[in-house]
């Protein structure tokens, strides 16, 4: 017998536990049904009859138009949140006698109910995936409906819970991964889209490497991937990657591992991280895998550079000048003519940071914050539509040193200091 | 590649950190060696240091003498409890304006820092076993430490949330299962001790069958198991079970599916319960692999009936003789004149309970809660001196007929009704 | 640890023994080389050496040119022969005493050296492999080279030998396996041509099923694969199975299963025939999978027909007729005036055969003579341009029922009786 | 779905062929029922019928009585040996005119029919494993049964070509391994005895290493495995290492891994050898898996000596007084005052050869003729009644040097030099 899940299994029961629900065998997804749905589920004791809400919940989630979505949230901000007077009660309890009945009647008190009831719908074939997307439409009600943050917080405060990085699994990608994944690399890419299979079949040749990460309870559904072209020298520019020839020896005599795409696929994960993990296991996979490897370095997009560029306050007169100058609609000729100030704004942009530990850049802000080196700028490293706009057409190294990331990160956390090359400091100095 | 789990690469990054960390390569468990760690793992941000410092709270965790765990679980009681100050500013918050903010700032006050604390040491790897092993702990202290309710009630919070029913996975177990693990059979069987590999190897032959739930984070360690003897009647006594000869054709001709032994192996679990499940999953597993079944039931001891025969207040005139009569310690011979109304007593016991869905005895609770019924009673069915001692000797079978449990289970929950066979019910009510 | 095949351990074999050796790290394949690493293989005692001739002619193949491979064919039907002298002095050591000894030493005297040579080729990493493509190249040499065709039945005996039907493994082929092999898939569907990986994809979707042989030598290699499409009636024309919109409730409806396509992907492995088994063994793997299958068919080309037809000898004067009025590149129009006579044609085409258990068309040969029903003709069931071209756009359904194939078979083999519908023996019969 | 062999798959066409043959449903193995069904196979086309008879040969021959089985060996040898007329024919008519075709087909005329026979016996489920079986019964009665060696030469042919080195797997066995193995192991140990599972468990603890060589068409039956101990010097006599306490830290400093017992599992394999591909394949695993590894070498008996002592004929003063000396039940007491002519007679015996690549010894002859060297004598290294008895309690040690095998092992083939250490040397030419 291969294990069985016992979520596989919960399908069976679910089955039974339907019958006695009377449920139609394909419930319309109308009006208020969900909520009645976690309304019964959080009532009932009978497993098999659970079982059958939840994956009904689970299932019907999926056919819930994105207009009664708002609802569904609502009703979870509202009828499964903390009664206020009990939450007053327990905390004066609390206050005048604080000790561990107390304070475990406060916590009671203060935990939302629908941390339960989400607990009982990922008890479902399919209930974590269910949670997961519910999470990426609540993430984008949320700007419009600052009363479902609450309903956020648990939503994350649990996935954090289920995601614990103790969990998750790291596997390669290549060409003999089933063909049901590698379409999901094709849609998830997110920063150098992948066209077609060809091109993926490209990126998964010999010179290149995949890693991604997975979790037990959605098997199928990569949750971070990274992307990485071993070479000989540190790439420059994105083109070079994605179009050159196969090197067929790289195996033996690459020095270099450019991670050149990392992308998270599951939008409902936001704010539970793993990227930074996926980076330094993959380096100490590559290190083990090609032995030959002496430096590891990203080719990473500046997202926020004309954007800080176009805004930035400032009475340096060449500054002043080149935003004046820098074009609406950058392109490589345009830009040709700006590149010496151009060089040195972004290595300004980059070097500079809000307060301790957070960079300006996001993607800056990830790599610096892992530990990892400002290494190089490369002019004209990413001469797409969409390199030119965000970033004037510059593409930046970060190198990752595992002697140092320890280092490098607390030094970042405590003192402000961003670890950067010389050259790049001596671009940010240059006179102009 | 085969999978790797982000657990066993933490251990070269632990390693790195260890360095970092500057500690002796084995750290003696001396005085307060632990807390000082814990307060060094809420303080650290870099993840090496952080995993390296995980991985020396997990391991030193299994050196810690027993007589220093006492002070190790006050820190976490104490100083690593939510800070009532807080708490109270922020429940006055709360209340003033009851709305997100306020609601998700309330949380976390109130949510103890040692649950981030638990969390933190569960990245390492054995961090879950580290952790089921300090709650087998705490529960031992618990009784003469009340003080630790809050730590236990936290414990159990996140092992709930992580061995979350939707994780586990169902194992069958049998002569093919690697040896390491069926010496934990061996080790962990609590109800009909085993004797050997020659006693495991009868428990596994042909006629037999096995199952456990495994959770992906302790892939060696069986969290429940259940033994089965698939026969031709309902088992009346153990003893027919486990020295019967191997029935080679059981496969194909077997009616009865005899569940005689449930052992929970993780004792820091207790309370994040999942036999119910294994039982009735397993009853799906066995009626899909032996076609010719027909019925399931448990043969299951009694531990509760003879306390509470000596303890029982009554004026019912058959019961009190009973009472004064039975020996201090039963043999067969002893309890045989007494028959008529020990079976009498035995069945008023099964059948009554303290609150609806409470039956009295724990066995009882467990299988009737499961929605199984009261099938029958076996005079002289475990004649060890355990099986004397507690039940004076006699046995029980527990019907699972998937249609009914979930009807059953509401019954017990909902009205206070036991189901019970009519002949256990005549039992009660026999004349004496 | 995951097992370790011997081959790829013999990689580091071969690399200790290459140094040994002496060689040159890329052989170019140059003149004779591949003869003289044979003639040397058959001379090493030491395993190292061995081994790393036998990987060095394996690998020496790929990289031989065809002008060349015959020379190395001969080089094998002359030298690694069997010595004349030896088999007539062996063989009149056994006419004068026939017995045990006499008898070995005339097998070994006529068992040609040149299968102990491929005996030691196959041990290298890659060997099996190699040995198939000679085999595949040797077959295109073998009608203008008569000389090598007792070279051609040692490989044929060894082949068979280690493809002995007992090591075969079946797997199911979806959208889950791995990319590596899908492609190979495209490349050696070899009746209805997979257009990239979009087509390919509809001919794994719900409704259609995929098999494959494979054999632990050669395990990225499908040897046969047969492609499945579930639907509710016996299709009747190829394009509609090609392009039917995905039936996503097909597992739960399906009454029929339609074989649409057998491709044998291994040229070298004509003879070692592998699609009989796979078909059957398909038949029931379906029976289980989908429980509301009824009745399983071939939707097939009859390739034979035209050229039947241009050249067949009658004096029938509807026959004449036909051959007279059929056109050279026939097209649905011009075919449609002549449906009567030739499906009366094609009926009498299908039904003949040349002895007892061989009809004439090579297609209907395999599914007769596994036992199979001819069950019904279908006017333009195929009218792409190969369909038109070889089967006056005609296909026909095979019936598959496992409690008659035996029968079938037996008759067909015995008696020369050939398993028909009466609708199709009416179609041989009608008048014209 | 997993894959599924043909052969699982056989079973079920087996059945259905099995109510076509009409057989009874436990055939009881009387007279000459397997030769009749044999012949019944040989006539078979159908493959459902074939296949029924295949598995019931393979079955019926596990409950043949010993007494009938050499009556079925000479119906091989008799009714299915090739027809001598016919071979005498085709041995003329090549001889007339030598060619492909006349060549081919007196390769058919002396191939035996029972080749084929063998060849449809491994299509069944257990095919493989029953004429394994039948040919360690076959090993058994051919030294009273001369007649039958040609079809002892036809089984080993036929098995040497399925145990084709290209197949087989290495597994490590450890305390993971399933314990329908491990029994296995307890059973076929044929060096030291394994007496029962606590000292099975010691031989797999951490300083200790098995591996065994598997083949997939028997994939629970270990065909030969090696015993390993991890130590930090060359171990001088067996009981240090059955008794010693584990080295939990052998993995991070033992220098020398000790072999010190090799087993043959399959008697029926005997000819078939493996032994040498698995020590070498062993020593490099273990080169990677323990990195400080520096020697390997075996701890081997040598169970000729005693018996050449006692029939060596001599005129050397010393050894004419040793053979007269040596005890009948030779102790450690009584071979101590022999100690010094007893090393010199046994350095003699263990470097002298009948022929080049063959020395007398036969566990010397597998070794040396692996290129090992012969390294060191062990005076009492195995004082058990055996190692008494055949090697008057000594055991030598071989040492394996991959860097050195090929050529030891050319030297003796082709100069007859056993490779051995000048100490060894030395005591063979000490002065008495």
């Amino acid at each position: 017998m291969r294990p069985i899940s016992l979520r596989q299994w919960m399908t069976s029961v679910a089955d039974r536990g339907r019958a006695l629900l009377d449920l139609p065998p394909l419930l319309a997804a109308q009006g208020d049904s969900l909520e009645v749905m976690c309304r019964d589920l959080m009532g009932r004791r009978g497993e098999a009859t659970s079982a059958a809400l939840a994956r009904e919940i689970a299932s019907l989630w999926w056919r819930t138009p994105e207009t009664t979505r708002v609802h569904f949230f609502r009703t979870l901000a509202g009828e499964f949140n903390p009664d206020p007077e009990a939450v007053a009660e327990a905390a004066g309890a609390y206050a005048r006698a604080p000790g561990p009945s107390t304070q475990i009647a406060l916590f009671r008190a203060v935990e939302p109910p629908r941390q339960e009831l989400l607990r009982r719908i990922n008890y479902a074939p399919g209930g974590t995936a269910a949670l997961v997307s519910m999470r990426a439409a609540l993430l984008e009600l949320l700007p419009d409906h600052p009363e479902l943050a609450a309903v956020d917080a648990d939503f994350k405060h649990l996935l954090n819970s289920w995601f614990n990085r103790g969990f998750l699994e790291l596997r390669a990608i290549n060409w003999d991964t089933p063909a049901s994944i590698l379409e999901k690399l094709i849609r998830y890419e997110a920063v150098h889209a992948i066209n077609g299979w060809e091109d993926l079949r490209r990126r998964l040749a010999d010179d290149r490497r995949c890693f991604a990460f997975f979790h037990p309870a959605m098997p199928d559904e990569p949750l971070v991937f990274v992307e990485v072209a071993l070479t000989t020298a540190i790439s420059r520019d994105i083109a070079g990657i994605l179009t050159a020839p196969i090197d067929a020896e790289a195996d033996t005599r690459a020095t270099t591992a450019v991670f050149y795409s990392i992308s998270n696929c599951q939008a409902g994960l936001r704010g539970v991280s793993f990227g930074s993990f996926l980076i330094k296991q993959v380096v100490d996979e590559l290190s083990q895998d090609v032995p030959t490897l002496r430096q590891f370095v990203t080719l990473s997009p500046i997202p926020g550079f004309t954007a800080w560029l176009r805004e930035v306050e400032t009475e340096e007169p060449w500054l002043v000048q080149l935003k004046a100058n820098f074009p609406d609609a950058p392109t490589p000729e345009t830009v040709e003519p700006l590149k010496r100030p151009l060089t040195k704004a972004c290595a300004r942009y980059l070097l500079s940071s809000r307060s301790p530990g957070v960079p300006l850049d996001p993607v800056a802000r990830f790599h610096l914050g892992n530990g990892a080196r400002l290494q190089q700028l490369n002019w004209l490293g990413d001469v797409s539509p969409k390199g030119l706009r965000q970033s004037a057409g510059m593409m930046v190294n970060y190198l990752y040193d595992l002697d140092y990331i320890e280092r490098n990160h607390e030094r970042l956390f405590d003192q402000g200091e961003i670890a950067s090359a010389r050259a790049v400091r001596a671009l940010a100095d240059q006179k102009i």
